[in-house]
This record gives structure tokens, sequence and C-alpha cells, in this order.
């Protein structure tokens, strides 16, 4: 989880999903210039393809120019097996799709605190994926197919007092990676995406303007190698929990205000950001720094962890197809 | 925690916090017939000492009759180690307080879930208490001054498939303990008590009416020994965050609103149970199964945990002192 | 892991396999009276299964009467999936053939202590086999053919300050199974089984005669239900591998001693308890109580809990088969 | 630990502790050429520092030329906190004598696999030392006497990919330290240092000659910043335990090989180094990759992590005194 991310929506980034930002950017139109959208259903699962063009839908976005590829299902919070398989075979399809992907070293990056259970996706998922690129000639199996991959989980910044990003860059200077894969949990902008969503782009990430702007992005610029991120919202901060909330009871109770009160002129003349950010500022700065997220939230990790080292598996390694689920899985 | 306890929320149970009881139960008035409270402030550290007389003051506070001493300091959730070492005093002393303490074998019980972070609380102390019921009277130090403690942490219903009042009813026939001390993590109904309060009581907990009313008190009726419950809220549920930041929102618009509007005289209307009500129904049950918990929340739990292990060391064993603070802590 | 085993040892309990007390009773012959022997070969997966008969075989094997069903692979301690699915579907078959497993309720206990990783293989199991008895009629799928299971983890008497047979009995009588299936990890007497072998047995487990000989059975009698132990040796003790190693040294220094030296008589004179014996009074109490085990420890528990975990539910269950192998894994 | 340091024994390194090498080296006579030792010993703790003066003394001692100290106490691996106090003192005083320890930021390194119970010291250590270096002026109470520490738990090669060397390196590349201090868990040569030894010194750590000679050392040339290293012996290979259990067997039995057999000649004329080969020679890959660890490992590692983050600390921090201990242990 981007620590200091709550803080810096206030300011600036507004969600880490392009859906969520088309859907803003978009309010009332269908299109946002610069921008191309696709969908496509396949047994349940939602699939968003976001192609940001030029810098005109960068800014219309709030958003880096480049490819998002959003997954959508419920089912990929509960135990629910088969649609899993389902979920890991179009992961790994559209993580393949990247062109940036390649076919040499990879480098796997768990971001986040393995010690808060929300925070601890992208930690997990490095536990899982399979680790090739110590092996040498005579004990890596290339025939059967297998690219050298390495994987780190870097910790935050509270327990290393480290910038992440300064973390991963020294590490890829040693690497030398084509590639690195960066799993990271989200904050949504609605609870309804919740550990539903898996979000896949190769933009890098962006871990907000917090801690006096001084946030290095984990980006191509600043990695020397491509990033590809794959982001799963497991919680959504506190002002949009009540956000959300509060919108249910204005439509609820428009019966009660719609006879043109000041109240109700005053709520409704709010632009959607900035009721956001009135909450914010509502909030103590405690407050503000709090998440939600559901109590299951163990058994959903775990299993959102297992569903994306397995895509990664399958998608990095030739060899590895999605006969293969599960089997690589340490 | 208890899980199922926000939605037992909705219909009964409102607040696991006897101070937060009598804040709503005195709600305009200074006294609650049936019930005595006594303040103190010690460096920062304020007591409050809540004692349900009868029958009439439990059913105005909706809690059973028995005492509830509570210990509120911002410094629990800081990295402060002087006041930490005021607070364990403190809780020692008070928790020695309770008649029902008594001086023979202890079964110290850490109630939630070690996987998940805010709800790891009960089981962490249960990993720092002293354990001394299994050493015989060759290797237990009896000159030393320490009494027979056990302690165990049974899981959570949805791990274990038992009612965790069962497993430990179980236990205790086996164990024949003189009392059972059970440590858990609470919902508290106010996001600044998050972290910041231990309440100890001689009642029991009452894991709400959830569960299609089944589930069983952890209290001396149902265990065949007196419980002392040691809590901490550590989460708010997602209800209560709305409510208060709604509370402030229309304290702040008191001025636009103010003018006779219908909306402003339903909401001043509705009493703030009806209110915390409407919001739960309009969560929907996902939401509503969501918690909301500070963003460092395990270095919290970390150091929650420390501070009750220790004063259940220094309460139970009469050769353990203020001056062994740590010392016990394995 | 039995703690006081090694101890224990020493004196009466040679080995908990029944492997390889049959070796050690039948050292010369290939009968042992009172005792009936099977094996088969699947695969590269060799099964043995003793049926001690009566008494006389009993006190021959040093084992209570009752069936004993090994199976063992070296590939268990591999990362060898289709190996893996092979062993699953012979362990379930196995277990299933237990007349004792019965189909009303089941209790799933995993001893052991989680923060070991050698003796983590119990705890590991609960946590991932699938408990439905908390489940209503409502919520639990019957017509998909799930009996009631329930699950713990009591822990270790050295945190818990409780003797494990205790709380287990405990629990017992208030879940009332109709089955107790206990889940250890084992001392073996050979370190070439060490995660390569599962052992079944109606027996129950008998944590040896140490701490003074109190420690209760974890059986049929003391525990009111039929008890069918799942053990799998993941460390030898200290002795057993000093004695493994000598016993190799001897045998490569044959030439050298052949010519009737005393010191080879002595030694070829020693009976191989004895030798064991000799060792394990040379080796200090600190190094008694070492167990030696493989550097890969954390990834083959995982692994092995996943198998176990996997043949418990399918042969618990009616509705869950081979095909659902890591479906119900949470 | 260091993996394949095993094998990695066989062929060159004998051990990792300097007072070990010593002992080895100097078997027979009191001086070794080129090594100054002294020796102290405060309230039951003894101090052994061993300085290699020059290129005749490393070859001698097998190890490099630089300052060596260690502290060897049985209270260490006990539950005796006051014990404990005077450790933390003298290791934080000695840590301060090492000139290398410098005034500007520091790095501290945990190696060792956090899921490996006696590997997980050098995490554990991480995971409890206070890191400043994130802090901003704004924040960071200079007064109070703080220098800039961070820290990083690299992880091992079988799970990471990569050297731990490298990821070193590569963080100490964009952190610029004035000095790494790399704490982990060490082979002894010796039963009786298990977990009862702690040991400092200036000249970096040496994985071993293992992995096909391809390790990197982590010292200051390597690193580009002066390494100072911690290390505690958590474990004993097992050809070390079948050595030490040899040879005691060998001095129980004089009495009847003394009479000049073969076996005995042979034996005697072993010298200990060639005894060890043989050994481990006789073991076979999987029982040579094996260690050996006291059964309350996960209790000792927890005591050690606080003994040496508190050294870590009062040593690293001017602020910080030993009236301070566990008061900054997260």
């Amino acid at each position: 989880m981007h620590s200091g991310s709550v803080k810096a929506k206030k300011f600036s980034v507004r969600t880490d999903l392009a859906v969520e930002a088309r859907e803003l950017a978009a309010s009332g139109s269908d299109q946002v210039e610069g921008v191309t959208v696709e969908t496509e259903e396949t047994a349940g699962i939602h699939v968003t393809t976001v192609n940001i063009l030029n810098e005109l839908g960068a800014e219309r976005m709030g958003k880096p120019a480049g490819l998002y590829v959003t997954i959508e299902s419920e089912a990929m919070k509960e135990n629910d097996a088969d649609t899993h398989e389902e979920i890991i075979k179009l992961l790994a399809q559209k993580l393949g799709g990247f062109n940036k992907l390649g076919h040499g070293a990879a480098l796997v990056v768990g971001l986040g605190n393995w010690k808060v259970t929300p925070d601890a996706l992208g930690p997990k998922v490095v536990s899982k994926v399979l680790v090739t690129r110590h092996m040498d000639s005579r004990t890596l199996p290339l025939d059967y197919g297998l690219r050298p991959v390495c994987a780190i989980a870097p910790g935050v910044m509270g327990l290393t007092g480290i910038e992440t990003a300064e973390i991963i860059r020294g590490v890829a200077e040693r690497v030398n990676p084509e590639v690195i894969i960066a799993v990271d949990a989200l904050a949504a902008r609605k609870t309804s995406r919740i550990n539903a969503t898996v979000q896949m782009s190769d933009t890098g990430i962006k871990p907000g303007a917090g801690m006096g702007g001084k946030r290095m992005e984990i980006n191509e610029k600043n990695m020397g190698a491509p990033v590809i991120a794959i982001g799963v919202p497991t919680v959504v901060d506190a002002a949009t929990l009540v956000n959300d909330t509060m919108d249910k009871i204005l439509a609820e109770m428009t019966g009660a205000v719609r006879q043109g009160s000041k109240f109700y002129e005053m709520l409704s003349k709010l632009e959607s950001e900035d009721k956001y950010n009135l909450i914010t500022e509502i909030l103590n700065p405690y407050e503000e720094n709090m998440f939600v997220t559901p109590k299951e939230v163990d058994a959903v990790i775990e299993r959102l962890s297992n569903i994306i080292a397995n895509a990664v598996n399958i998608s990095l390694h030739p060899g590895i197809s999605a006969s293969d689920i599960n089997r690589f899985i340490s």
C-alpha cells in the first residue's frame, strides 16, 4: 500500500485505478479525448482495456500515458476455485500481451508491509513466484522453457528508513532486468472494487505526492527498466467510505430535501471531488490515516496472492502453462 | 474481534465500552440510575470506573451489572516508553483490584485471529504472558511468588468451526482455573478511542447477538469460573466512521441548513442510534462487514500486547513487580 | 513434535514409526509374531501396512495394537506436483480405509508449535482444512456432500502451561466428534525418512514417557473418541544422526578393525539399541534436546501440509474428490 | 545463515568464529603469530578480543585481518533479564569501540530467512532497530541525538534468485552509508556455543566458497562501505554434531582401544580436520544439508534479537543509552 497515499489523494492523485479515473473523467459523456476504452466479458469476468494515447489523455485522466488492463470479478474474493482458474488464465494472457514483458531476466517486486494483512499482497506474491535466476546452466532446466526470474520484497519506508523506489533501483542496477513486475495493494475509490479487481499497466506506480513531494515513482525512467505494475485494491481510505455512504444517503433522502433547501443546493453544487476533499478535511489526521478492509481479509489476500503468482509464472516462463496452475507455487 | 459483532450492533449491542455506553445512556444528564461513575487522572492517563449496581443500571447501560475500569491515554498508540510504564503500573494496579482475580490457577485466553493484524491482540498477549502451570514443584520457583498460570489462543470460529466459548469452556473444565482473563480486540464507537483505551471488567465478554443469536457469552455462568475481560478497541466498524464524520459535517454546515429546512429537521430529529441504524442499513452487506483501522496497526498492536502482558504478569504473580517490566515477556 | 520425546526415547519409546519399529523388532528374521505386514508400490510410492493384531505383537513392536499405514516417497520433499497428486490420492484412499473415520462430526487437531518451522506441520494443516461445523443448515451445502468438520491447533505445553491432551479432551467433550484426526510432526530414527514418510494409525499418539511420566496419551481411551494419527517425521534427534553416521563409518572401516581388536568386538557386540543409548548418554542435556532438520525445511513443511490437508479434505467429505485438489485449501 | 556454508566448510572455511579458528590454529601452543588475543570476564560474561594483525596471521587463522570481539555467556539462551542487560551494555560498548562505526548514516542488514526459525535472527533484529533515515529535519529529533539509520532484510538467494551481497551493494549505492552493520545467524563448530556467543568483527562476512565459488563476500571492498558483522551461532551442521560426539565416545572408550589396535592408531592419527572431512564425506548430500538446533529455538531467537537490537540502538545513537533498554524496540 502506498504509505502517504491517502494524504496525497487530497492534492492530486484521485485513484489508483484507471477504470475509476475514466469514470471520474468521463462523467456525463462517453468519450475522453486521447483515451481509448475496450471492454469484454468472459464467464462473468469483466475486462477493461484503457489506452491513454497521449499527453492530452494523460491530463484528462490524471494518469500517465500507457496501457491499463483491468480485470474485475466478484469471484476473486470468494473461495471459488473454478473461476479463479479462469481469472488466472485471463490474467496470464493479458500480462503476456504487454510488449514490455520481454524474454530476458525479470525482477518481480512485492511492495507493501507483510506485517499488515491487507498490505501483504505483494510480499506474499513474491514468496510464491518461481525464481530461477540463481540457478546456473547445470541446474536451470532451460529446455523446460524457464527464463531467469528473481524477486524481492523491499519492505516499507517506515520499517526500512529508505524510499522503496531507491531500494528497487539499487537492486535493478545490479540485476539488470529486462522488465520489472511490481505487485502492490492499492487503495480504491469504491468499496465494491475491494479485492475484486486486478489492474495491470505499463506505466509504473506513482506512490503519490505525499511526504513532502519527495516520493520517487517506480517507473521505467527512474528504474532503468520497463515497469509493469499489478495492483489490487484491498482497502479504501476512510474518506472514500464516508463519501460513498453519504452519496447513498443523499440519494435516499432526495424526497426530503428536494424542495430547494439551501442545504440540498449546496450539496448538489459540490463537485464530487470537492465533496471528497471536504470530507478529508473534516477527518482528523489520525482518522485520515485509517483504512477500511473486510474482516476476512487474511483468507482473501491468500487467494489473491495465489491468483497473481500463478499468472506471473505462466506469463513469464514459456514452459509453464495453464495446466501447471498451483504447480510452482511454493 | 467478535466476528458478526458489526451485524449484531444493528439490533442490540451498541458498544463494547462501558464509558461509551454511559455517554449514550446519560446523554443530556449527568446521572444514570443504578450506575456510579468515578474518574481520576494521573500523568495524562484518564481512568474511569463505572459500577453498574443493579438490573436497572444494567438495562439503562445495555450492559450486565459489574465493575468496568477504563484507562485512556493517547500515548498507548505512540512509541512512548515512559508513559507505557505508567500505564502498565496503573493497569496492573486496577487489575489487581478486581476481587475475582483470586490467588489460585489462572487461565489467560487470547481471543481473536492472529492472521488479521488488528485482531491479533489477544493471541499476541498470550504468547507473551509467563505460563507456569506446567512446571512442577521442583521447577516452579514458588518462593519467587509465582502462581499457576496457563494460556490459550482458541482461534476464531471461521477457522475452527467451533464457537470460541465452547473451546474455552472445554479447556476450563480440565484446568479448573480460579479465574479466566480474556483479552480481546474490540470495536469502538468513536475513532478517537482506537488503540488508546483499555477496558477491564468482571462481567465477561458478550460476542453479540449475531450468527442467529446462538453465540455463547464468555462469562462466569457459562465458563464455570469468573471471567475478567480486558478489551482494547483496535477498530471501528464502517458505520461508526461514517456516522462520526457525518456528525462533524452537519456541525460545520449548521449555518447553511439552520433555516428550518425539512432535511435539517429530519436529521436533527433522528436519535443518534436511529441515525447509526440508518447508515448500517444503507451500507451493503459487504461494506457492513468491513472494519476501519490505522495504517501503523502492526506496530501499535505489538506495543499494546506488550503493555497488557506486562500488566497481567505483574497483577497475577505476587513475585513480579513494576521493576520487572519487560523481564518476563518472552 | 512431542516435547520431551527425545529424553523419553532413551527409556522406552524407540521410534514413532511402525515401519521402523518392525525393522528393529524383526532384525534378522522376516516375521514378528502377532504382526502382519503388507507392502505395495505404485508409481514410486511405497506403502507398508502393519497390523499389530494382539498384545504379543504390541509387546514385540513396542507399540499398541492397531493398524499402521505408512506411505513413503522421496518426492514428498521435492517440488514435484505430479507425484504429490498421486500421494494425495493414495493418502486419501488409505485414510478413507480406516473404519474409525466414520461419517459424523470430525475434529482435526494440529499438534506442534507454529513458531518452530519443522514443528509447524500440524498447525499448518489445520489452517488449510475445510471447516464446516459452524455452518448451519442454511449455509452448509449438505447436498454437496460435506460432513461437519472442526479444527484446532492447541499449541505446545511450553507456551500454554497445559498438557496438550487435556486441551483436546476438553474441546472434544464440547464438540463430541465421531473421530479425532491428530496431525503431528514426528521424530524419525533414520535421516532418510525425514519429510519423505507419512504414517497413519488408529492407535493415537503417545507423546512419550518424558516429563516425569505424566504426559497423557492422545488416544480413544483418553479422548472419548477414536483417534486417527497422521504423523510425518520432520526431524531426527541428535543421537539418531550420530548413530546413523557412526554405523556408516564403522561399515567403511571394517577393513581396518576386522582383525579381532577389542574395540571392534565391543562395538559389534553392542545391540543397536544399546549403542543408541550410549550415544544419548554421552550427549549433554543441551545437545540431547536438539533436533536435526534440513535447511529448506520451510518450503518442505508448506508442501507437506498441503498434501495432508488435501488428503484429509478428500477422505472426510464425500462431496470432495481427487479432482478438487487444492480447491478447498484456503 | 549462509546457505551453502556446510558444503563450503569441507573445502576451506573451517568456522565462522574467530575464537574457534584460534583454537584450531593454536592447538598445542599458546601463540599464533600475527595474532593478539585478550580475554576479560565480567559477571560471568566472557569477552575475547582477537586482533589479526597481518597477512601471516590471516593465513594462520584462515580469516581476514581485522578485529574480532566475541562475547560468550550461557545466560544468552536463558530467560535471564538481568544478565541480558549486562550483555547488552557490554555489546553496545564493544560495538561502539569499532572505529569504523563512524557517526553518519548507518545501514543495518538482517541476513537470513525469516521463515526458518534459527535463521530468522537477522530479519528479526532489523524489525526491532530504530530507523530514522526517512525522517526529515522537522520530524527527526536531532537534538535527541539520533543519527540516520536505515535497515533492510534482503532475504536469501533461494527465495530471491539474487546473491545477497548484490542486493546489499545495490542498496548501499543508493543510500551511501558510512557503515554497514550486517547481522547473521552462523554455524558453529561446537554445540556448546549455540545461542551463547555473539561475535562482532570489522572484516565483513564471507559466505563460503560454495555454489561454484561465485558467492560474493559482504565486506568493505565489495560493498563500498565498512562492514561490521554481528554473528550468533544458532546451529551446528550435522557433521559437527557427529564429530563432537565421536570425540567424546573415543575419549570414553580409551581403555578399550588403547592396546595399539589398528583402528585406534588410525583414529588417533587423523587430524581433527581430516576426521571432520571424513564425516562430511560419509554423510549423504541430503544429510549434509541439515542443521542441528535446540528445540526452544523460537524463544531463544526472540531473546537474542532483542539483545542485539538494543545493543545496535545504543551504540549507533548518541542519544540512546543503557537506561533506554527495550524503549525503542518496536
